[in-house]
Formats: C-alpha cells, structure tokens, sequence
C-alpha cells in the first residue's frame, strides 16, 4: 500500500506539472494568434496605387478584419481637403509645395499615361462604365466601414498640413513610425503601396 | 482502498481533460501553421518591377513555396499575347487604351532611363552577358514551375481585355480581391510590387 | 490490487503520452515563432522610398528588431561610395550605365516633383529646420544600429560594381533571392519598397 500510494503521488506530480505546461502552452499559442488585422502603407500619391490600396482595404473590411491606412510622404495628399485652409505659419518652401501638390483623392495622377490629365479622364469614364467606384467614394466607403486612417507625424509635419487643410482634421490619428510598426507586427498582411 | 479508488478516479479524470486540451492545442496549431505559399501582387507594368516578381517567384518555386502572382491594373498589360485578337465589343476608350498599353513580357518598359527604349536594350544586352533570363523567358519558366497566375477581374473589365487577347486566355483564372486577400492571409510572403 | 495496478499501469502510460506530446507541441510552437525581424527589399533607387525604408528600418531597429536590407535594381545606386573606384574589366555599356546613373544616398533624387533638383533642395531644407535627418545621416544611422545590409548578386553584376566603388566593398553581403527568402519567410515584416 505504501509503494501504491507513493506510486499514485508520483503520478499526481506529473499529471499536475502537464497542466501547469498545458496553461503555459496555451497562453504561448494565444501570444503567437496574429489578429485579424490589415495594415497599408500608403506611401505613393499617384490616382492608381491609392486606388489599389483603397480597394484592398475595403475587400479586407467586407471579409471582417480590422484595417489601418498609414499616410506618409505623397500619400498625404490624398488626406488633403478641398477648400481646406492653411495654416498662416506656413514656411514658404511649405506653401510653394503645398500650391504645386494634388489636394485630396480626386486631385491625384495617374502615374503613367496622365497625358495632361487625359489617362485619367479616360479611366474614370471606363470605371463608371463598369460600375466601378472613384476613388474618393472608395476612400468614404472605407472610412464608412470602419479603416482607420492615420497620418505619418514626420511628412505631414514637413508638408506643413495642420488640421485645418485635412480631412476629419481634428480626430486624424498623427502617428509616428513606433505606432506604424506595433501594429503591423501584429496584423496579417502589411503592404507598402 | 476507497479513498485509493477515488483518487484514481480523480486523477484519471484529470488526464482525460489533459487529453482533451492537448488535442484541442494540436488543432489551434495546425490552424495557425502558415502553409508554404507566397503570393505576389503584380500592380506596376515596369519591366524592371515584372522582372523583380518574376524572380522572387522563380525562387520561391526553386525552394518548394507554392506562388501565386496577382495581375491587377498596369501588370495586366504583361499577360497580353502578342498578335491577340481584341474582341469586338470593346469601348472606343479601351481601344485607345489598348493601343497604347504594352503587350506582353516584351512590350514592358523601364521605369527609369527609358530613353526611348536605349535603356532597355543596354540592360537586355548586360543580361545576356550575365547569363540572366530575360523578362519572358523568366515568365514561362515561373509558369512552367508550377507558378499559378491570376487576372484581377475588375482590371480586365476596365482594359476591356478578352480572353482572345491574353495568354492562357481560357485557364486563365480571373478574381477578385477577396480571392486573392483568403490566399494572402495565409501566405508566408506577400509582396506588393 | 492487480486491478489497482493495471488501472495505474494505464494512467502511467496515458501520462507518459501527454508528457511526449506535449513536448512535441512545445517544439512545433518554437518552429513557428517568427523571430523579431524585419526584411525590406530596396528596389527603388529613389530619395523619397530609400528614405520611407531607412525609416522604417531605423525605426524597427530601435524597437529591438533585427533589421536587414536587400539592395536590388536601381537601390544598389544607394550603396556607391562617392568617389569609388571603377573596376577596369567594366563593359562600355555598364560603364555608360554607371556614368548616368546617381551614386550614393546623397545622389538619389526625388521620384515626384524632381524639378531638375529643386524639389529635393526644398525638401532638404525643411528636413532641416523640421529636425529629420538626411537620407545619407540615416543610412549611416542604420549601420550604426546594427542593421545589415546585403547586395542582390545579379543587380551588381548587371551594373559591374565592384568592391571598390561600393560602401563597405569588401565586407557587404552579396547574396542571392535564395538567401533572401530564407530570411523573409522568417521575418515579422517584409516589404518591397
């Protein structure tokens, strides 16, 4: 009885250590759970790479993941609002950039084939056609949807956009590159467009 | 001996859900496993950003990877056949469009150093030299070793490309973004190029 | 107490499986830990998309990540030495090549808005009055941090740069796709910039 006894302890002592490993397991497993997340860099400004973007977004919150559009260097154009107002304390550099960048979704180009804008005339009268949306009700339908947009600390403070020339100005996450990275580590798919 | 009974049925109770949960963090597991599989989206219709995909497809082919390349807007002048027949419900603008457009492989351009097509013969003559494939042959190769190529739908809808007009017309596998984002999410690699 | 026994000879066995299985889960879950690294190919020979790499690179760098970046294409530009030494056994079209094309970070020019170089003046100018550090000063920053840096074998060869007009000339990495997506498939991150 004695050896039974000791036999049914020893027994008790692994079955307790399995469980202790099979919590610790469990909670690495969950750890390495990537989230249903979508992260876009979108860096170009160029009309046919942020329509790529957008629609990948929108694809990706029709199917339920959560998705982030990070704005940096050209891309912030895209951020700009028609008829938005300057800041007065604008650098003159700033100004001549800002008065020679496209502003908001529709002023973006073509990247090939602009022709003096004529691609892109041509393109959109085909997207209408096919039923195929702009890329400015693209950008609301993605907003609409829930895509989080935020704006790269560092570009748009070169460009000098303050919130009064932006879209949803004042509630615009200003991310820096820190912020960018957390979430991309965790997400499913990151493409830099 | 009761209390050696219940003991037994104490601990064999305990191992019974050991087993269950070892078993359910065997399948949460094998759900989480990354199959060997990249997917490449084709978006530029540079030869020199062809010419990238098509060698990190090339290689991942050569490794074991299952790769799958995405043809959407500019790319989808790639697949072009030479001497393909347009079909004739096609709109005034495709056809403007498709005129202008390159066809296939070899109708790709630089996207720097064009010079009127000189950048492209020096860098095709280098190639050569190198013993480096060039453009179209890489292509076939890619298909050859299995490589499965994709047609973004609405990017041919725009184009107004047929099956007449197309490598592999027929096969050809023609999607959309959600059948292209459910192989992406479960890629090792994806890459926007 | 034969019963007693055998009950225990089972649940010894059934615990001695848990213990094997449970190790295999353990190894299975290290093998699919990504570890903590970034890989960016750095295709474009542009100021703008070398400096959104080297962002992204100094930045990951800084979060603790291993960061590696592979020069391809128009980026090997980024890794000549200002001032290096062209190998004489140069064909004429590489050296016409090499004679046109930007040498170094400082030599990259802006893929928008170039202007014949008054773009990246401006953009230079509020760089530094905004704080961000040149293209040069961040590749250098990169290096500094520990992340690596590796040649695309064929692009160097393509262009016949040798060590001697090269960064580094003699300790860079010089590698092949294979070593690439060795390294990819092994990385929280990947994107081609």
């Amino acid at each position: 009885m004695g050896a039974l006894d000791a036999g049914n302890a020893g027994i008790q002592g692994r079955v307790e250590a399995l469980e202790r490993e099979v919590q610790d397991l469990r909670r690495q497993l969950e750890a390495q759970r990537v989230p249903d997340r979508v992260s876009l860099i979108c860096f170009s400004g160029d009309w046919d790479r942020l329509f790529a973007a957008l629609t990948i977004a929108s694809g990706a919150l029709a199917m339920g993941q959560e998705v982030h559009l990070f704005f940096t260097f050209w891309a912030v154009t895209a951020l700009r609002k028609e008829g938005g107002e300057a800041s007065p304390d604008k650098a003159l550099s700033q100004s001549m950039l800002g008065s020679m960048l496209p502003v908001g979704p529709r002023g973006a180009r073509l990247s090939k084939m602009h022709f003096f804008g004529l691609g892109k005339v041509m393109m959109k009268r085909l997207m209408k056609k096919h039923g195929v949306e702009d890329i400015d009700a693209l950008m609301k339908e993605v907003r609409e949807l829930g895509g989080q947009f935020h704006l790269c600390e560092t570009s748009s403070g070169l460009f000098g956009l303050g919130p009064g020339e932006l879209v949803d100005g004042e509630s615009l996450d200003r991310c820096g590159v820190a912020t960018f990275l957390s979430l991309a580590f965790r997400s499913r798919l990151v493409l830099f467009v």
